[in-house]
């Protein structure tokens, strides 16, 4: 089996925690590059937590800091209600040895593509901040990228269109203008989006089962969801919570678990319906208009979630 | 049976035609006003036809002619692509002798809800210009009105997004700012967008059947329908043609033939979503924005697309 070279840019962010635990232990997985972003909570405390996850899973990969804002405008306020004022579901942290690379995220990722051209599978779960400023200072990157990999955007199949607005999920509309450059970029894309994270559900029976089967691993898991399990009973009445940042990895290792569609993709970057994403699906046509000469990426728009939820697990069981 | 007193909104147009010959033609709507708008033609182009239907189907009502252009901007060019040059399928038109009511549309709207307090049905199936400048003239109207039923937007559901843009649907896309504007007021409305229009299909089977068995009204949908049955077959490959506007008198007599939702609506009147219809849905929470206390109206998601064909059928042959 192909090994993926993975450089992982990320908010921890308790998904983001879950997905980068999938990625240390998958055998398939060589993580060459963790970089960070605002998002999930502010970029001082997202760092602090990549570097927590570095010592406590044991990766060797380093850990770049990048953007704290948005291509355009302030950070909105973290939401701390669905990650806990740490970002970790507030779990005490122990202090933090590992240290950070000294480069800037976007640095880290435009010098890990250009030692592995074609190589190198870029998995996205938080603001498209740190692609977008890597492929504006290296644009000879988007050739050079094997995949780009993101979890965001809602297209609106199966009635999952939003959680920010009733059509903007969190990480588009953080950075919409970053999100509408990297996804008009000639980079192959595929987008694990609403569509699908929340078709994909961690019950309580499901993380109970894990913690008692998954040795410290799956106890892990269980202490960093407690917190966002909360939020997800509290906010949507759901017995478990929707599993948004894993699902990219398991679109990068499994495609096969997904059905997806192809067309060009904008976010929509002001008015009432920033952070959109909306693709026009190939083979539809319209009047000329803003989604002409856009390349065609992929998304996922439905998911066999019983196979995503056995990934995980065996993947923590080794 | 309640009879409907009902007003019909409208920029003939075929399919527009073969609603208000359904209106005609039913045993329990009392068609007491006709106004016009730009749309799938010109404003003199809407008018002539109404007019000319007005003769040709025999219905009393008052004809009144309505605004030719959106509430911001200029008209786009009217779509002869899909409903012919002179807006009802290039069918040979006779002379026309029967004149329009003297009042522009809005006054007509006004005048008629005013006189019948409580029991008017606007039924609305072109952009919603006439109808925001008449709550602006007279904000009374907006709590006499029994219910507007709007054949407009696309909402998402089943795949069915938008007919001008990748989100956006031909009527709400030609005046976003008045149907932002009507969706917001506190008048009763539901809506059969592109959900349950593009879900309803006369074949040219059905046509054929119904052109044999419903006289000189069934030859007349034949007649004007053969252009925009092409436009259909050579667009979207379909065979038939998508039930628009009938949909909508459907919706306001038989609300059984419907699968609905109700919620917050907002229209986006900027940047590449222009046009967009996006439902708040109701017991959905979403942090404070934009669809904050709007009134809760009613959206079509779902069709019993045999019921509407039966019915179309059944009423032309009385």
């Amino acid at each position: 089996m192909q090994t993926l070279k993975v450089i992982y840019d990320t908010d921890p962010g308790v998904d983001d925690a879950m997905a980068l635990l999938l990625l240390a232990r998958h055998q398939r997985i060589e993580l060459i590059g963790v970089t960070t972003v605002f998002g999930n909570a502010d970029i001082a405390t997202t760092t602090r937590n990549a570097l927590y996850l570095k010592q406590k899973l044991g990766f060797a990969a380093p850990v770049a800091e990048g953007a704290g804002a948005p291509l355009v405008g302030e950070p909105d306020a973290p939401p701390t209600f669905v990650h806990g004022k740490n970002g970790l579901g507030d779990i005490d942290l122990p202090q933090i040895t590992a240290t950070a690379d000294p480069r800037p995220a976007h640095q880290l990722i435009i010098d890990l593509v250009k030692a592995n051209p074609g190589e190198v599978t870029i998995i996205a779960v938080g603001r498209m901040t740190n692609l977008e400023r890597a492929m504006r200072e290296a644009p000879e990157i988007v050739g050079l990228v094997r995949q780009v990999v993101v979890m965001g955007g809602a297209f609106g199949r199966n009635g999952h269109t939003g959680n920010v607005t009733p059509v903007a999920e969190a990480n588009i509309w953080g950075d919409p203008d970053a999100a509408d450059i990297v996804f008009g970029a000639a980079w192959p894309i595929a987008i694990a989006g609403l569509d699908v994270t929340q078709a994909t559900v961690m019950t309580d029976a499901y993380v109970t089962e894990l913690a008692a089967a998954a040795g410290e691993d799956g106890a892990f898991v269980r202490a960093i969801s407690a917190f966002y399990q909360n939020f997800h009973r509290e906010s949507a009445g759901l017995d478990g919570f929707y599993v948004h940042d894993s699902s990219a990895v398991a679109l990068a290792l499994h495609p096969e678990f997904y059905k997806t569609e192809t067309g060009a993709i904008r976010v929509v970057t002001e008015g009432i319906a920033i952070g959109q994403t909306i693709i026009k699906p190939d083979g539809r046509s319209y009047p000329p208009g803003a989604w002409d000469g856009r390349p065609s990426q992929t998304i996922a728009v439905g998911v066999d979630a019983e196979a995503v939820l056995r990934f995980y697990r065996d993947t923590l069981m080794g």
